[in-house]
């Protein structure tokens, strides 16, 4: 049996990822009258005096919410809603058994921006905090701006920001070892979909300059036509030095490439053409930007990508379930910039020096205090 | 401490009254591999081939929502949707002790009938059925009649008709006792609510043909002014003498009354001015609308409230964790009338003639085989 056949079998065997359970005994009239009527009128008398009390009495303390459009799943595409579920509910299955957050998915059956934007503020109140999933760029950039400026609990799209966060880990660890600064590094983002544009915009907070985000047109500069808004955004805080061209032209000199894009985009001259010490993730999955062997030879020293089997894993489960936790233990009304650069380098300092090589240069899924250290790092932070 | 303090001590201590746990092990790559991705790509492939596979790969086949607006929560009224959120999180608990059915809450941040309509149309993919809950008349008959014309799945808002259908067992099996033909009794039902209405309507489903509604104003009659739709559309199929006046004025001689409005508002007088063998179904709760020892000592046989310490209680409870369980099992895309039907001659059914009298015509809520025989009547008629 396949793998493939394989998840198949087990989908058909769980019938759904996640089960609710009760907390709440309900055995006799006694428990009835506690859980349910008239007990249950209690807390919410004291909740409609005062909301905030809601963390106090229901489950939207250590609830979130995985939502999506179903408009941009995994590398399937746009699959709808009901076809994206099982993601959702895996997603929610790690949040829980990686950071004890309980989750939920919900899968929306509209790909209006606007309509997305209501639904989702519509749901709120049920939950401390809302991880928007495998919605299409640019309406992702959209809708998660909008939620973060109306609600009051933390927004947060994965896709773009728990992959940035990895992303950044492995290359502060990666600079460690090659000796370099950011300031002083050339950085090729290729994939200018909600990860790609999440890596560049948290690079430059780090402190990158001289970051360059391509996309299948070639490099993004001031200028350029054709471009929709959230690429006229990134061309004017991007390519500091207005370089024009390929991938390819670009990708001469470049200190770090990151591939967001598509298999085998990145040949073996290109990766040649890189500057020393070169750092490459390919996180097109299952199939990265060009194979760790074939960029080894090419001359790049370090080497990431999607994958469980190669070296340096760049996978978004070290971070959002301690994000998220995090946050939800401080009420966090939000997830800010700070926060996420703070993840990141608690996943970077989880590889101490003494076990920091070219392989090891990311946390991995399983490390046992990957999301205790994230949440903590969020939680100073509030 | 008192019960309310109990009951407050105790959702602090729950912090919610569910939790969500995982089906899936993910304790190894190959576990993540097979419940994440890729593996999770394959369901997601076959479910956009064929929407149908949903049911078969998550967990839409054993899943309801639990959806409110918060308009009509309990005796509490309008407390929006954040102080709802206690009662839906304890609906689900009873969804799923009750009858094995997974729920949850989902308490919608708008009032607005349309916009209701819209997010719970976007929700639907999520889920195999929706139980719409305290949502206030005369929206909620709106809301749940378009919604039944457009989603393929069950919509059933349980205070209109898990009420209606618990009010008919009982009076089903009150008629053996008192020897009644239901063609021959006359009916009043107080409160003009969305328990009224559906109780009125599932009783002249039934072959009650006598049957009069009254609001604060009196009874409902054909050119009564000032009726809403709902009590417009009631005018045209109850009360066919065409009676006019008060509560009182239409309760002499009537067979069987039927409250579901306001503590106290049957006095001694109106009780004892029924038929010989009155039926008195007092379900404002926890004040009924007379006690039942007034009642008794103003003649009247068999009596029911809403409430545990009395005999004969009206409780939901065993009604529609059976009827969801049914439904989903058998894959119903609607419940319809002949269902809520079967499901009271079912409820009914299980009082038996040897333990059938004036203090037991109900089952209990803990009867163990209550979810089970709702849920086989209604999987017969799908």
């Amino acid at each position: 049996m396949t793998n493939s056949e394989k998840a198949l079998m087990l989908h058909e065997q769980w019938q759904g990822k996640l089960n609710t359970v009760s907390k709440a005994p309900v055995n006799s009239r006694e428990d009835l009258a506690l859980a349910y009527t008239p007990g249950v009128a209690e807390p919410c008398k004291v909740i409609a005096e005062n909301p905030e009390a809601a963390y106090q009495y229901t489950m939207k303390s250590n609830t979130v919410a995985v939502i999506s459009d179903g408009s941009a799943v995994l590398g399937l595409g746009n699959i709808g809603a009901l076809a994206a579920m099982p993601v959702m509910e895996g997603k929610c299955v790690l949040f829980k058994e990686f950071g004890g957050v309980n989750a939920v998915p919900i899968c929306l059956d509209t790909q209006d921006t606007e309509e997305i934007i209501k639904a989702v503020t519509y749901l709120a109140p049920n939950y401390g905090g809302i991880n928007l999933e495998d919605i299409s760029a640019p309406r992702c950039f959209e809708i998660e701006k909008r939620l973060k400026e109306t609600l009051p609990i933390p927004v947060f799209h994965d896709d773009q920001h728990g992959t940035a966060i990895v992303v950044l880990a492995g290359i502060i660890n990666a600079l460690k070892i090659v000796k370099k600064e950011p300031a002083d590094c050339k950085v090729v983002i290729n994939g200018a979909g909600s990860a790609g544009v999440a890596i560049a915009k948290l690079l430059l907070t780090y402190g990158f300059v001289n970051v360059l985000l391509c996309d299948r047109t070639g490099v993004i500069y001031k200028g350029r036509e054709h471009l929709n808004w959230a690429k006229e955004e990134l061309a004017e805080i991007s390519n500091p030095n207005g370089e024009t061209g390929s991938l390819a032209d670009v990708m001469k000199g470049a200190d770090i490439f990151i591939g967001v894009s598509a298999p085998g985009v990145v040949t073996k001259e290109m990766a040649a053409g890189m500057n020393r010490d070169a750092i490459l993730f390919a996180l097109s999955n299952p199939v990265p930007e060009i194979m760790p062997d074939e960029a080894k030879a090419a001359g790049v020293r370090i080497i990431g990508t999607g994958r469980s089997d190669f070296p340096n894993q760049v996978n978004n489960v070290v971070a959002f379930p301690g994000i998220f936790k995090g946050a939800l233990e401080g009420r966090a009304p939000q997830i800010t910039e700070e926060m996420k650069l703070a993840a990141a380098k608690a996943l970077a300092g989880l590889i101490t020096d003494d076990i920091l090589d070219e392989d090891h240069i990311i946390p991995e899924a399983f490390h046992p205090a990957v999301a205790d250290v994230v949440a903590e790092a969020v939680k100073a932070l509030i």
